[in-house]
């Protein structure tokens, strides 16, 4: 099981009501955090989860609306006790950006992990059980998407074990993934396991043009977060200038793709009721929710 | 007329429903605001004062809560529309401090021009009639109060003009502060003003221990506004640990430096209800408030 919760759902700045577009994932006790911008740790505060379990902080790029609000989370993190390092995820320029930010959050106790990824290639990692990758994207500077994956524990094959002649008493340990070396033989966990499982796979693009690549970034995803800066088709020429997207073209990118959902985030401070557009919305993609600050979902694994 | 708008109590950290300390202030269509913490710039959009008529940002210290929403405050200000020249106030060490968070925000449509005050010794300047002096103050690192004076305009006194032979055709000039040379003689602004009057002076002092010095540089202001950590006495170990202040210890640097009114501001995120001491404050200084978010005032001249 993961939970979701987009804590926010702006672009540019903050406004009352509306904080910036950050996404918070949790599964098995651990967190995830992507994008950080002026504010993120007040509305994590309101969902409720706490901040100690957050293992990494994500960055899609390093627009202040998305990573201002670094310092201070920090600095709340330290005061939830955490002492275990934390991994910040980002373009490269990280470190610099990070550093110069930390300028008011000099002393931590926890020790930061910085891992920069490339801007020309894929890059694939993995974070306490969250496998993480990212794909480059079309702003106005080096920006990534990002897919969490978290994987599902292949089921207890018993048939498997007994037709491999496995000793009862290492079963147990083979399926929590020990290898076992008994009587000069070696056994693995794969001997007792069943057929591997489909996990879940969240997707997170902001802030970018419209690409192919995206497409099958995000294919099959169970939950797509995508950008909509503007709900308006009319705004295309913005649009395009200030490299985001439109609702429609958002959708457009969650049809081919062929996700499960599809919520729309990252609105224009001009954009005051973007729920409007959701019904124009949903003929083009009709498992299409226009997010809300604080949105929360819980992903189940499939039977 | 002054009015000024207390757009944050909080200390430490921004919470749901508490922005972060930080006063602005504003006379004359000119703004000047003090501190500058995460969220700031979302509670003064709420105040609705706009950001374009902010001349100056003075900060107490660089501590993050009460600076770290400089870079989303100066995209927000750029954003607005300004491109005359912002000035920052602060101890040695802003402009590295400020340049540091400006790795999120390196192209602005202004100037800014860095004024670092001593530690040592009172500082004073005048930004655009705002009369500002600096006290050092006795907190974890380098950290000043201000006094912000807003002075008032003389009198025209006919009587005295008259009295001094002074053309009529030059009355109008010399009331708005030209000097005229005619026929062999000086004449000064002075000749025509009468006694000077008393301005308005609203003192800020956070974050500190009580000093003596503070009872001087606050004395008979119109308004001081100052931190008020802890509302219970029994948390002095607490507040000289961390040197800051109880309620009870604001309320006797108001008392006796003979204020017209005290707000107290800074809250411990642990104190829940500051409004339930005010009984027992008003019993040392009566003209006490407690801080709200956007807690309002216009401050008239004396007649």
């Amino acid at each position: 099981m993961v939970d979701v919760c987009l804590l926010g759902t702006g672009g540019m700045m903050p406004l009352p009501g509306r904080y910036l577009t950050s996404l918070l994932i949790a599964s098995q006790g651990k967190m995830i955090l992507i994008d950080c911008g002026e504010g993120t740790q007040v509305t994590l505060k309101m969902c409720g989860w706490g901040f100690k379990a957050i293992e990494a902080i994500c960055f899609t790029h390093f627009h202040a609306d998305h990573i201002a609000g670094l310092p201070g989370m920090l600095l709340t993190i330290a005061n939830s006790g955490k002492t275990t390092p934390l991994t910040i995820i980002g373009p490269i320029g990280l470190e610099t950006v990070v550093n110069g930010l930390r300028v008011v959050a000099p002393h931590l106790p926890f020790e930061i992990i910085f891992i920069e990824v490339s801007n020309d290639k894929a890059n694939s990692f993995d974070i306490h059980g969250f496998k993480i990758d990212t794909l480059p994207l079309d702003h106005g500077m080096i920006c990534v998407g990002y897919n969490i994956n978290i994987g599902r524990q292949r089921k207890f094959d018993a048939l498997r074990a007994e037709n491999a002649n496995i000793p009862k008493i290492f079963w147990n340990k083979l399926q929590k993934g020990e290898e076992i070396f008994f009587e000069g033989k070696l056994y693995k966990p794969d001997m007792v396991l069943g057929e591997s499982r489909k996990g879940i796979k969240i997707s997170y693009c902001t802030d970018t043009r419209p690409t192919e690549n995206i497409i099958s970034f995000v294919e099959e995803a169970d939950l797509f977060i995508c950008e909509g800066m503007y709900g308006e088709d009319e705004y295309i020429v913005k649009a395009v200038e200030y490299k985001h997207m439109l609702f429609s073209e958002a959708a457009f990118l969650a049809k081919k793709a062929n996700v499960k959902e599809l919520w729309l985030t990252h609105f224009s401070p001009s954009l005051l009721f973007p729920e409007e557009y959701l019904e124009a919305i949903q003929e083009i993609f009709v498992n299409t929710k226009i997010g809300e600050d604080r949105l929360i979902k819980e992903l189940k694994f499939e039977i």
